[in-house]
């Protein structure tokens, strides 16, 4: 098993209001490649912090560390777009940082990427993949790729109050400025990340189409944007069976129809709770509030967890161990 | 534990003669970006065929893994200047291909490939990193480091023969067109390496003066090399520290003084045998006549496989396993 990481940048991110991953917008740019070299080695090493949402919610990246230094699994990381040089390696793409989708043209590297994270995918030779994503703002572009496409799924949100209405403005405008109508591409898989998404979602699709088209399993790890990967791999007219694992958290989101999605998709689905309900400590009480809810392949790692027989109660006390040694004591909240 | 390997490319290995890193001088151009991708993946995924030298010995990369698939270690590849795109993730630090160092300013990256990569050794977290290197041409490079630097240390081959005459022309051509006299550069590292080196030894160099100036210890993974860039260190003024874990196969080179280059700069010597000898197969009789000798780590790995208890013999069955998963069949010397 492998688990990749596409990593990169949208400036849709910065359109106000739209996201929480990053304490503001000058850091939320760097929230991709921190999140790499979290995955990486379990610290930041040129990113300027880990990154925290502006209440305080740490990157889920913590999470998916935490279960990777108890599971042990091998990490890749391609570049999707990063704005900063991260010291995590990565695999190239040709995929550059995408612009605000209001924008003409946002993604014009989003069909080079596919093709290119499509062999890459293909050429693999691993027995499976899970696949992750890090990318701020990431729901929105997955919002105006699932419109560009014509399908009617919901999205969620690193935010409590998921600002759908922004999110719906920001994709009408989007689709206007490039001469688009709801549904128009669909079928056009490449288009669709290049003109109404960006360039992480490109990356994902087209690693998951090479990795389909021979015969590696595939497990999506994330939530709304994912269910738009899929709708992608989908729109490429690629049947095979596919997974996608995510948390309790984007399940329990009233805004998103999960199930009607993986029904629409044809995904099989796995749902994991990592009972942060049940800890009081720092790391999980934004979550509990609703905050974040998946990111940086979270709900891949928790069911790669579970499935290899690692409680959650241990999971929980990793977190918070890779919690205290990265951000425990800059904030005053870390344990001895 | 962190393995790092710094690939990368100096055009001096096209010099007729010179290196056996690669079945011919247009397939040794991307002998970097398999080694990485061999250790990264366990195959080739962009590069064209798993590097072997005219003669049909692989390339120690699969030694390497193999000890990686025994052992479990974290990899990272930093660009060390690679010529080819290679599917490995990979760490920039700004190093380009380095020139034939019979032309002027062969190297100008150099400086700042020694930087960055020192701030890079600096900052990773690692308890513990063991370096090694790919680069053809190599062992000439490393001469003309070690010339420039005015250390009189042997250098090895990947030959049977050594054509150090050819070598030592090839330095005294670069080091006249440079207008520079043997000793001149001492205490002049980052230059040594623009003017008569190339970017793996300026990467490998500044990695470890980092890595050692955070009190992270470090183990220099290679032969002659792997001199060159102790030599590297030392003239840096760093003077903590410092190990060297190599094979057998140079320990035994009549033509380099081992110890007496482990005593020159201070380093912390480790020979491991593999006993290639007590095996018939394919993979290892190459070495056993004399060629490759060292590379992509190999001593360094096969020291880690000592010390964590992995016998010799488990590291024999596990490279003729590699290499006949690579190589066999398409040789026809395949077990079954």
């Amino acid at each position: 098993m492998r688990f990749v990481l596409a990593a990169g940048t949208t400036r849709t991110a910065a359109i106000e209001g739209i996201s929480a991953a990053g304490a503001d917008a000058d850091l939320m740019v760097h929230t991709p490649s921190a999140d790499a070299e979290v995955l990486a080695y379990g610290d930041t090493v040129r990113a300027p912090s880990v990154p925290v949402s502006p209440t305080g919610c740490p990157t889920p990246a913590v999470v998916t560390r935490a279960v990777r230094d108890l599971v042990g699994f091998d990490l890749t990381v391609v570049d999707g777009g990063l704005a900063k040089n991260t010291a995590a390696p990565t695999v190239t793409v040709g995929a550059r940082p995408g612009d605000d989708i209001r924008e003409e043209d946002p993604v014009p590297t989003a069909p080079g990427a596919f093709a290119a994270a499509r062999q890459f995918g293909r050429a693999l030779p691993d027995d499976e993949l899970v696949i992750g994503e890090t990318v701020p703002g990431g729901t929105t572009t997955a919002l105006g790729v699932l419109t560009a496409l014509g399908e009617e799924v919901g999205v969620s949100s690193s935010l409590p109050e998921n600002p759908i209405e922004r999110k719906r403005d920001v994709v009408d405008e989007a689709l206007a400025v490039n001469g688009l109508t709801p549904g128009e591409l669909s079928g056009e898989p490449a288009y669709a990340a290049r003109y109404a998404g960006d360039p992480v979602l490109a990356t994902v699709a087209g690693l998951t189409v090479g990795a389909l088209r021979s015969d590696t399993p595939v497990t999506l790890a994330g939530g709304t944007q994912m269910l738009a990967a899929a709708a992608l791999v989908r729109h490429a007219d690629v049947d095979a069976p596919l997974a996608l694992a995510t948390t309790s958290f984007v399940a329990e989101d009233e805004g998103v129809d999960l199930d009607g999605a993986a029904d629409a998709f044809d995904l099989d689905l796995t749902v994991t709770d990592p009972g942060f309900d049940e800890s009081d400590h720092v790391a999980m009480e934004r979550y509990v509030a609703g905050e974040a809810k998946e990111g940086v392949g979270m709900g891949g790692a928790l069911s790669l967890a579970d499935r290899t027989g690692v409680s959650m109660e241990r999971v929980r006390n990793r977190i918070a161990a890779v919690y205290d040694g990265l951000l425990g004591e800059r904030n005053g909240s870390g344990s001895p």
